[in-house]
C-alpha cells in the first residue's frame, strides 16, 4: 500500500485474493510522481539516508491502478474514472463478488464500484457525497447474504448504518465500524452521539433493529468469526481488559497489572459539554493548590477521554508526581456526530484551543484545588501541535508546553489528512497559512520543550527544526531535544522512560515547583 | 585539495604551475577508499543529502597520488613511498624547482623531496623525525636565492628556523610561520617562547642573525612580495588593527569602529604562568560580585589571548551584560615551546581543563569580585568539546556550559588532525575511551546547552546527537539547540546574533541571575 493509504485510509495492504484462490488482484503503485523526502541518521553519518515518497499536502500523490492477475498470467486493468476518484481506499473480494471504493481527491465524494473480473469494467453501485468530507468507515463496505450492501455513512448528523442505500440506525447513535456479518446480523461498533466515551457492540438485524450486546458501562470491541463473536470490554472499575467468548466464559489474562493506578473522575462540563477527565494525585493533602498538567490529543480520529483506565497509565504517572492532569476531547474528535467531527474544517486551531481553555476553567470550577497561575500542556503528534500552539496564543492561561513529534506546519503533512481538514493549499493556501506555527513563533514567551524522533517517517523532524529557526529568527528562548533513530512512537522502553523523567524536570523547572525532598 | 589537506595541513589546492607555464604538478585524489558520510538537511526534507568523504580517525585516507601533466598531454607520475609517507602536505614548484612535502600516517616523520619532473623520479632533500609529532609550518619549504632549503622544525624546545638543515634561530623563539624571503633575508612571523601573546615580524639573515622589524607589543603579520613587506598591527590600545608598508605609509582604514569597547587586562598567573585575559564590564559598581564565564577555545592551532583588542569583542559583549569574562590558553595551545604543545599527546581533555581551572583560581585570587559560586563556561568546536567536559569532570567548579558545535567523541574527528594528538584508533582505541565524552554522560549534574549546525561537515552534529542520546539514556536533562542549514561557524548575522542572546538567556537562568530591569 502507499503511503496515505496505509497511514490515513486504514488500507495496509495492496493485493486481494479472489474466493476461489486462481486470481488477484493487485494494486500497482507508481510513486514516480511523489516528492521524495530524506531520512537521514545524522546521530550515524554513515548510515545511508532513506527516499521515501512522500506525497505533502498539495503535491502528487502516487498514481495507484488496480489489476485482476490470474495463474494463467494474465492481466487486466480495473478501470474507473481517475480523474474524478484519485483515490483507492478499500478492495473487497468476497462471494458477492470484487468491489473497489474510491474516492475523489477533495474527499467530498465516495464510490462503491462492482468490478467484473473478467474485463476489468466497473458499475457503480453505492456513491455519498458531502460538502465538507465524506468519511471512511473501518468494516465497509460489507455484504448481507442476500447481496445488499451494508455501509455507514454521516447523513442527517450521525454517522450512520446504511442498508442497501437507506439509513437502519437514528441519529443518536454514532456507528464506529462494522465488525462483521453474522448470518442476517451486522455487528457494530457505536455510542451515543451524547456520549463519546463509551463504546459498545451492538447487533442491527432487520426484525429487531439495533441492539446493543454490551450493556456494561466501558469501552468494548469485538471481532466475528463464524458463528463466534468474542468481545474485549474495559472500563474504568478495573485494570486492563476482559476478553470474553459471547455467550461464554471469559479468556484467561496473564496481563501484568499495571504498577500505576488511575484517579480519575469523568464529567461533562461547559457550553458544550465537553467529556473531560481529572486525575488527582493519591495523596494530595486536602486544601492544597495543585498544579494543572493538561494532557491532550485533540485532535481528529482520536480520542483520549473513554470510560478505561488503561487509557490514563501515563496521566496518572503525571497526576502521582504532584499535578492535577486534566484530560478534554474537544471539537473535532470522533463519536459526537458529524457536526461536532467537522467543526474543525478549515481551522484545526482555534476550535481546538479554544475548547481546552475551556475545559481548563470549567475543571477549575467544580474544583478549586487547580492552581490555575501554573498550567502546563503537553501532547504527542497533533497533540504536540495544540500544546505549542497553547502556549503561543494563549500565554495567558498556559505557562508552559511539551510538543512531542509536533506538527508545526500542516503544509508538511500527508496529503490524504491534511487535505480532508484544510483543503489543498495549491488551490487555497489560506487554512495553511491560518494553522501554521512558524507564523506565530515571535509570539512566544512561554518555556517550551520540543522533542522529535529524527528518524520520524511521518511527522518528519522538519516540523521542529522548522519552528526552531523560526523561534531562532525571532530570538525566541526554547528548548529542543532531538531523538536520535526514533520515530514517530517511542516503543523503546529505556527512552519512553527517560522521556517522561525529563519531561518531569523540565515542567517543574518552568512552572517553578520544588523537587519533593 | 582532499578534506583533510584543505581542513588540517593547510593546502589548499591540488595544482601547481611550473614557472614557465608548460607544465603542471596535479594531485589526483581517490576519495573511493574513504567513508561516505551523509550530510542531510532535516528541516528541509526534499533537499537530496550530499555524500561526504570523511577520513574518520583509524579509517582510510583518500589516495593521492601526484602527476606532472605537460601542453602536450603527457603525464608522468611522480614517485615516492606512499607507504611511509601517506601524506602529500605541501608542494612547490619555483625557480627551485618541483619539491614535494611527504608525512608519514603516524606524523612522526616528513621529508621534503626534489622532483624530476622530466621522470618523476624523487630525492629526499631534507627529512625531520620526531617521537611525538612533526608540525607543519607555514610557508615552508622556501628558498635563499643560493638553493639553500629553509624549514621550520620543533628542534630543541622550539620552534625554529631551519637552514640548509641547521637550526638558526635560538630556542627562546618561537617561529611561527616563514612569510617569505626578500633577497638574502627570510622573514617570519615569531614570538618569545615565554609570552605567545605577542607575534612579532622578524628578519634572518646570515649577517644580522634574526632581527625583529615590528618592535611596539601587538600582534603583527606581514605580506612579502618583491621588495616590499606590507606589516599588519592589532594591538590593545586601538580598535581593528593598521596595515602599513615598511618604512613607507599606513594605509587608510575604514573599517567601521565596533560598538564594544574591549575593557580587558592580560596577566601571566599560575605556576604555569598561563596567559589569562579578565574582561569586566564598564560599569561594575565596586565591591559587586560578578558571575564568570569561562570563554576558551583550549584546543591546540589557536590561541584566544592576544595582545590585540579585537579577539576580544564577543567576550566583552558578554561581560557587558554583568559578567567576568576569563580567557586563558592553557597547555596545548601554540606558541609557548614544543613541550607546551605536545602536553597533550595522548590526552586532550586533562591537562586542557586542569589549566582552565588552575586559571578560574589564579584569576579568582587576583580579583576578589570574581564570585566562584557562578561559574559558567562556553566555547565553540574544541572549546565546545572543552565546555562540556568542564561541567562533567568539574561540576565544583563549572555551574553551567555552552558547548558549541562541540566535539564529544574524538572517533568521530578527522585523521590528519586526531591521529595526531591522539593516534590511531584502529591500533590503540584508549586514548579515544579517555577523551570520549560520551562514556562520562552520566555524570551530567550542571545545566548544558549544546548548540551544533545541522550542515557542519567538519565537526558533524553526531557529535551533538550522539552525546545527547547518551545523556537521554542516562535520563541526564540538558538542551540542544540544532541550527538548520548552519555549518560549523554561523557567518549568518541574525543567527550569530540571536545565538548570543539566547546564550545569555540560558546563562542567566542557569546561574540564577535576575534579568537587568
Amino acid at each position: 500500500a502507499e503511503f496515505v493509504a496505509a497511514e490515513e485510509m486504514g488500507r495496509g495492504r495492496g493485493y486481494w485474493w479472489s474466493p476461489d484462490g486462481a486470481q488477484l488482484a493487485v494494486a500497482r503503485v507508481d510513486t514516480a510522481p511523489v516528492p521524495r523526502w530524506w531520512i537521514a541518521d545524522p546521530a550515524n553519518p554513515a548510515k545511508t539516508p532513506i527516499a521515501h515518497p512522500y506525497p505533502a499536502a498539495g503535491a502528487a500523490n502516487a498514481e495507484v491502478t488496480l489489476w485482476v492477475v490470474a495463474l494463467d498470467g494474465s492481466k487486466i486493468e480495473v478501470r474507473w474514472d481517475h480523474e474524478r476518484y484519485e483515490y483507492l481506499t478499500n478492495v473487497a473480494w468476497s462471494g458477492h463478488g470484487l468491489h473497489i471504493v474510491v474516492q475523489a481527491r477533495d474527499q467530498r465524494s465516495l464510490a462503491v464500484l462492482r468490478v467484473d473480473p473478467a474485463t476489468g469494467e466497473t458499475t457503480e453501485v453505492f456513491a455519498d457525497r458531502d460538502d465538507v468530507w465524506v468519511e471512511l468507515v473501518p468494516g465497509t463496505p460489507s455484504w448481507l447474504p442476500d447481496g445488499r450492501l451494508v455501509m455507514a455513512c454521516d447523513w442527517g448528523g450521525a454517522r450512520r448504518l446504511v442498508v442497501d442505500g437507506l439509513p437502519v440506525t437514528t441519529p443518536d447513535v454514532q456507528v464506529r465500524a462494522v465488525l462483521g456479518v453474522q448470518g442476517t446480523d451486522v455487528v457494530v461498533a457505536c455510542n451515543p452521539v451524547d456520549d463519546a466515551t463509551v463504546q459498545h457492540v451492538a447487533v442491527w438485524s432487520e426484525q429487531g433493529g439495533l441492539e446493543l450486546i454490551t450493556k456494561e458501562p466501558g469501552v468494548h470491541g469485538a471481532t466475528v468469526g463464524g458463528p463466534t463473536i468474542v468481545v474485549r470490554r474495559s472500563h474504568l472499575g478495573a485494570d486492563g481488559a476482559v476478553t470474553s467468548v459471547l455467550g461464554g466464559s471469559d479468556l484467561v489474562s496473564h496481563a501484568e497489572t499495571p504498577l500505576v493506578r488511575p484517579n480519575v473522575t469523568l464529567s461533562r462540563r461547559g457550553e458544550r459539554r465537553l467529556a473531560i477527565a481529572v486525575l488527582l494525585p493519591h495523596e494530595a493533602a486536602p486544601g492544597t493548590k495543585l498544579p494543572v498538567l493538561f494532557d491532550p490529543y485533540g485532535g481528529p480520529h482520536a480520542q483520549r477521554v473513554l470510560s478505561a483506565r488503561s487509557a490514563y497509565l501515563s496521566s496518572q504517572w503525571f497526576a502521582d508526581q504532584g499535578f492535577a492532569v486534566v484530560v478534554a476531547d474537544g471539537r473535532g474528535t470522533p463519536g459526537r456526530g458529524s457536526a461536532w467531527e467537522r467543526s474543525v474544517h478549515l481551522d484545526l486551531a482555534a476550535p481546538v484551543l479554544e475548547d481546552q481553555v475551556d475545559a481548563l476553567h470549567a475543571a477549575a470550577e467544580a474544583d478549586d484545588r487547580l492552581d490555575l497561575t501554573r498550567v502546563a500542556i503537553r501532547g504527542w503528534s497533533f497533540g504536540g501541535y495544540l500544546a505549542a500552539l497553547a502556549v503561543l496564543r494563549r500565554p495567558d492561561v498556559f505557562h508552559a508546553a511539551i510538543a512531542g513529534a509536533p506538527v508545526t506546519d500542516w503544509r508538511l503533512y500527508d496529503t490524504h489528512y491534511t487535505e480532508r481538514y484544510l483543503g489543498n493549499p495549491a488551490v487555497d493556501d489560506a487554512p495553511y497559512e491560518r494553522c501554521s506555527l512558524l507564523r506565530e513563533a515571535a509570539a512566544l514567551t512561554r518555556p517550551l520543550l520540543m522533542v522529535h524522533g529524527l528518524a520520524d517517517d511521518n511527522v518528519v523532524a522538519a516540523h521542529t527544526l522548522e519552528l526552531s529557526s523560526a523561534l531562532l529568527a525571532a530570538g525566541r528562548p526554547h528548548r529542543v531535544l532531538p531523538l536520535s533513530g526514533v520515530t514517530h512512537m517511542t516503543p523503546q522502553e529505556v527512552v519512553a522512560e527517560n522521556l517522561l523523567l525529563l519531561q518531569l524536570d523540565f515542567l517543574r523547572e518552568s512552572l517553578g515547583l520544588e523537587r519533593p525532598g
